[in-house]
């Protein structure tokens, strides 16, 4: 699918508005989402809550997935497993999505999730799922 | 840990204002919180993101860690995995986090969401994962 | 599928006669699998190996699946999360896996697995994943 | 911990006995398991059993953690995550097992597995989990 017909898919995600997020990268099978850390996006102690950083690396994983597939289609996540390492602090998140097997069936995905503050990138989550095309 | 101090827990949860997410209720050990889909929390077909679904899910799952813990303590989610059984349709979402396993270093927790609308609850994820007391 | 072809298919499992597994009960979209914990299925401690708890739950999971579908077809696992919960300790292990979504496409499982001594059962893990028909 | 220490521990492991498993590579955060697909170790169409696979790269995963540890220590897995990407099918499997993050209470750690046939090395699984140290 085009890096165009991706961005109008993203577009259609009010979520990702929701959040503050921009899809800032398209490449085959690589997909990079980032998004500020809203005062509206936090958990109980002023970090990023885990919705935040679950939302854009599942949706980076999607669209990577989505990105290997041919026009029109499109892609549900059937399941996602994510390991947070540490706190979502920092000036913005930068997830990384991209395809591990691509499939007619299922398409295995990983994203990886940063924190950036200034020059400093914090590996704070990792992502490991399914993308279900429909 | 008091149904009281989780709610003042929850309310500094910026994401579940954002989300619309309220705390419906809480047991030892059992969490409820509802959600409607908000025309922000969308997906790119209409229906709820899975972030939203997860966001709750997993915090309903973090609040029933919680309400067996001391006061004082807080968790955070150490790793989940969610399957998506059907897409995030209907007036709104119920999320119940249950606690699997309590323990000093770790707790296992479930969570179950649905999805409703007038008298019909359809079963749209299960999650399962680990909260860390900090 | 008919109980006869799912012991049928679970006899040509040999990892299943190595671990001395036993296809206890199969109902429709529920399957027990018991296993001892024999001298070499375990790990460093003495204690049932994380790979036999996972090998019989996986299995009791991919039957339970295996139970709501047509002659003829088959079931692979794509996905499998497991949460260890206590050391598999005890005189046997029972596994019981559930379909929670049968589907054409991909079916949603659980399973629980317990150790058992004399008359005291212990839940040792959950697992919950995707099973993919063939 | 030391090679010698995380051999010794290996040793005990009576389950890597039964699947013909072999620590092939000990180096800081980066474990090598390798395995044959015994006769024994076989699921219903003749590949190497789900369990297998999960056995070697969870035990890859758990040595890694362990390599990173004080002498003396021990790790048990809390939870681990497999998507299973090919059937296991060839002369020998190879699990590869890292250290993402270490930690004092938790260890988060990845696992990749690969069907090797002569020259041909393809990838078969993907792990994602948590150690905890004992």
């Amino acid at each position: 699918m085009s890096p165009e017909d991706i961005r109008a898919n993203f577009d259609r995600q009010s979520m990702m508005a929701t959040l503050g997020a921009d899809l800032a990268e398209v490449a085959p099978g690589r997909v990079t989402i980032t998004a500020p850390i809203l005062p509206g996006s936090r958990q109980q102690q002023g970090f990023g809550h885990a919705g935040l950083t679950f939302a854009i690396g599942d949706s980076a994983a999607g669209y990577a997935a989505l990105s290997m597939m041919e026009d029109g289609q499109d892609v549900l996540t059937t399941e996602m497993k994510i390991n947070l390492l540490r706190p979502a602090q920092g000036d913005r998140l930068v997830a990384v999505g991209e395809v591990v097997k691509p499939g007619r069936r299922i398409t295995v995905v990983r994203a990886t999730v940063w924190a950036e503050t200034d020059d400093r990138r914090v590996e704070i989550a990792l992502l490991q799922g399914t993308m279900l095309p429909v």
